[in-house]
């Protein structure tokens, strides 16, 4: 039932407008213009050449403006509870307008529910991360509409490609970018890509017109001129740019920008149809769904698992002897790698009472606190709650140089919320690729990204269960989840197995530790960390 | 009841233990040596130099680190659930261990609860906002301890003021960190400030020291010999921070560094002991309180108030007439303002359907819809509520030529909150001042801040409110609340009548604008605005 997720402010009376023809044809003016959809492929094949187009009358634009703005605010009532975010981009030729249609819109919208993101120059914080950094960071919540000037694909298009080989790095950026808005797709994100379009003719007439007059002169550069005269390669690689962030969820709407009132009339229309289509299919807000009955999706994962021989043992004077030594070595290693500009992050997953916290205390004393961040990953905020699963993750990428050291991390999607029902099974099916991504993400920036799923037996889990009930200063620790959690132990095996063989990769490989006994395990994991550092590093 | 607010993980029987004495006496360690906590002013007049103190022997210490251990964390625990956040500063001269203390605190703490902050050379985001931005985006939210190594004492420090000029740009920095400290300790934090003092022969053995250790040998480097050469100068100068950074809520401690097992126990006896302390004074949380009736502290301001015409009035052709010309104007001054690195702050206030959303809609048409924010100040998010209450909207204070609008904003706190009892008396008493100063960083970076007061008279506000009910699309503005505000009229009059008294300053003034007509309330907010903006340039 879509309706379910209308609040009390706005009410569902607003909604059923949106959703049912009738009602819709009451408010939502029918648009009059054929709007000019791009092919499956992002062709501007089959466009009506825009300078065919008569041109609006102004009056007919006054007529229609006042019935288009209160349909847009009728959205946006509608969006405030709406279980998805809307991301418009308004991105186009040079002189098309962009920038006075974003204008147009802020104007007409309620200036409250929405957010309006240009990427300029990144800035030296966002340069020192994942390129896709920035574009997280700007994302905005469900409910929220934002409107990017120029979106992410301007940044790529700026780039302006020449050589084969600048050329084959432009489609690697792209695909990233369909990628990511496949993802923001996947997770109920309604995204409206708008490309607006304009001839050579029509672009130099542009231009002529904004230099003649006074007030809009100082916006023509000599650059655009030069653009200008270099419209036929950049009109293929824009077609190019369309074409390979193309998709089903996320299609690019080519509208013809010669005639400013048809074209902002297009816009708002376009937004107007696309979000009435959306709220038809849009389901709930995420919510707990009836777990079902936990299956291996590769059996390998819990052999390798099972294979691991836990009775691995270290005596205190071992250990004692041994420490000092390897929390020496990952010092050093951890500075090498800062002065190399290369960041390090830590993840770490195991049982309940795996020892987790030990390990990352005994792990975090050899390094400068100052350079090292530990985020215990626990139940959202409802900032985090408000957006896609992984934003939560990204917003902690360490900066160069930095360390961030996660305690559970993203991969309670495919664990806790895959046993509990906390998310669709479509949902953490598809997770494991998108966790794999955005770790390759990590590691494509130059970042170290070390993996520690630490193992325990089932009966040394209840013996340190029961020492945490007995001990005073430990009993802080247990609670009624700790139980529940151990009477799934064989639905998270397999859950835990299917992980290590589904994200398991080159760069971001899965270390298993054997934890029953927690000298041993917190040596191993010294030891494997100097490794895996070394190697990174010795691998540049 | 200062236990209230303990909840069940951890629970009361933890906090107990800490509040009271006896329960206190089982986990936490007496503290054996006496601690060294300056005088008022700062001055380490009074303390035992640490040379003459003897060296702890490693024994005695290893069989008191696993009490603290405990103790520390059994702290954590209790602060989870606390209405505060600890903020934690290690600061202190050259080589006397700020790193180490750093380290260790964070090898004794559960990491999963601490969060250490060292402010680096300012990122290019921090350099563009006024220089207390990048505190208060990393203060810890309630119920988290954040360590500060250096803190911003560090930065100030830095500066190495020498000429009388300097000097007093100095004593100015540190007048304003002071106040922040206020501002939080006011708002419950537990401010504890530890400075680790060497003596001028002790750091030179120290620095001869870690030279000697070729794993320490990279900490040394010519600059700490040159400061260790200039130290009468520098400790006169960290003294003087000291002493200007003194306060009752937020004091400096000296603790001697010659030795680090004794440095290192003191620093977490310190902690625990301020904890303690603390808890017992601290409130609950922030919650409704009954409210006073509403008396004008200052009935000037609901003079001024009252003494405005509410009849002006703009007719609609002479509006059309002039709307443009000014739209033009402001679209250039704020164009003019971004080209000298201004940014521009409005803040909208006024009776509910004064007409805000409608002159933002006006205000911002004008405005490239690239570099302009509208930020509607609603329910805080839970993150924000963790928070002080002006964290919220210093997260949101433009980039350099940037413009941030807020709709609503910081002045709820001695509106709505003050009159529907959201907190204490004491708390919106002060805010005036916290206000005022806020806009004080603002203005004083070289940001423009224009606020406005939207004047309507009860009638007319009767009117809009008839008027909204019966029309379908502006039905969803309306709610409850409205009409409940509507019965406090004279409460927020009085209100309204201090605030505008009370924080109209020189580079901020209140504008009061007649908005029983919406024509003349817009064009007054455009003509106000450009004049505004002229005279901060002009002004330079």
């Amino acid at each position: 039932m879509p309706g379910s997720w209308v609040g009390s402010k706005g009410g569902p009376s607003e909604l059923g407008k949106l959703t049912s023809a009738r009602g819709g044809r009451r408010w939502l003016q029918r648009p009059a213009l054929r709007l000019d959809i791009t092919t499956p492929g992002g062709h501007s094949l089959g466009m009506a050449k825009a300078s065919e187009l008569r041109r609006m009358p102004k009056r007919t634009y006054e007529a229609r403006v006042p019935r288009l703005r209160a349909a847009l605010v009728q959205m946006q009532v509608a969006l405030q509870h709406a279980p998805f975010p809307v991301i418009l981009v308004i991105a186009g030729d040079e002189a098309s307008g962009k920038g006075d249609v974003v204008n147009v819109l802020n104007g007409w919208l309620d200036p409250r529910g929405v957010e309006t993101i240009a990427f300029h120059e990144p800035t030296d914080e966002e340069r020192e991360r994942p390129t896709m950094w920035r574009y997280w960071r700007s994302l905005p919540p469900r409910g929220r509409l934002a409107i990017y000037a120029g979106g992410w694909h301007a940044d790529a298009l700026a780039d302006d490609p020449r050589t084969p080989r600048e050329m084959s790095e432009f489609d690697a950026g792209l695909r990233r970018l369909a990628h990511f808005e496949g993802l923001l797709a996947d997770d109920g994100a309604l995204i409206v890509k708008i490309w607006l379009r304009l001839s050579e003719t029509e672009q130099r007439a542009r231009l002529q017109e904004l230099e003649a007059d006074e007030s809009t002169a100082w916006r023509v550069s000599r650059d655009d001129w030069k653009r200008n005269r270099d419209y036929r390669r950049l009109d293929l690689l824009a077609s190019r740019m369309r074409r390979t962030t193309q998709s089903a969820s996320a299609p690019w709407h080519v509208i013809p920008a010669a005639d400013p009132r048809t074209r902002n009339v297009q816009v708002a229309e376009l937004l107007l149809r696309e979000f009435r289509t959306h709220v038809r299919s849009a389901t709930r807000l995420p919510g707990r769904t009836a777990p079902a009955a936990v299956r291996a999706l590769r059996p390998a994962g819990l052999r390798r698992l099972n294979a691991l021989r836990l009775d691995q043992h270290l005596s205190e004077s071992d250990y004692e002897a041994k420490r000092d030594k390897w929390l020496g070595r990952l010092n050093g290693a951890v500075r090498e790698a800062a002065a190399q500009g290369r960041s390090i992050v830590w993840v770490f997953e195991g049982w309940d009472a795996a020892g987790k916290g030990g390990a990352i205390r005994r792990l975090t004393s050899a390094i400068d606190a100052r350079d090292c961040r530990v985020i215990p990953v626990a139940k959202p905020t409802d900032e985090e709650k408000a957006h896609h699963y992984l934003w939560r993750f990204w917003r902690h990428v360490p900066r160069a140089g930095r360390v961030t050291v996660y305690d559970r991390s993203w991969y309670g999607r495919v664990l806790v919320e895959r046993i509990e029902g906390f998310c669709s099974e479509a949902e953490w099916r598809r997770a494991y690729a998108e966790l794999s991504d955005f770790e390759e993400q990590l590691t494509g920036h130059g970042i170290i990204v070390l993996k520690f799923w630490l193992h325990l037996s089932k009966e040394e889990q209840l013996r340190r269960f029961r020492h945490r009930e007995e001990t005073e200063y430990k009993r802080h620790k247990m609670n009624s989840e700790d139980w529940r959690n151990r009477r799934k132990w064989e639905e998270y095996e397999i859950a835990v197995g299917d992980m290590l063989a589904l994200t398991s990769q080159r760069h971001a490989p899965w270390h298993l530790v054997a934890a029953n006994n927690k000298r041993f395990a917190r040596l191993e994991i010294l030891k494997v960390s100097c490794e895996q550092i070394a190697a990174a590093l010795g691998g540049d």
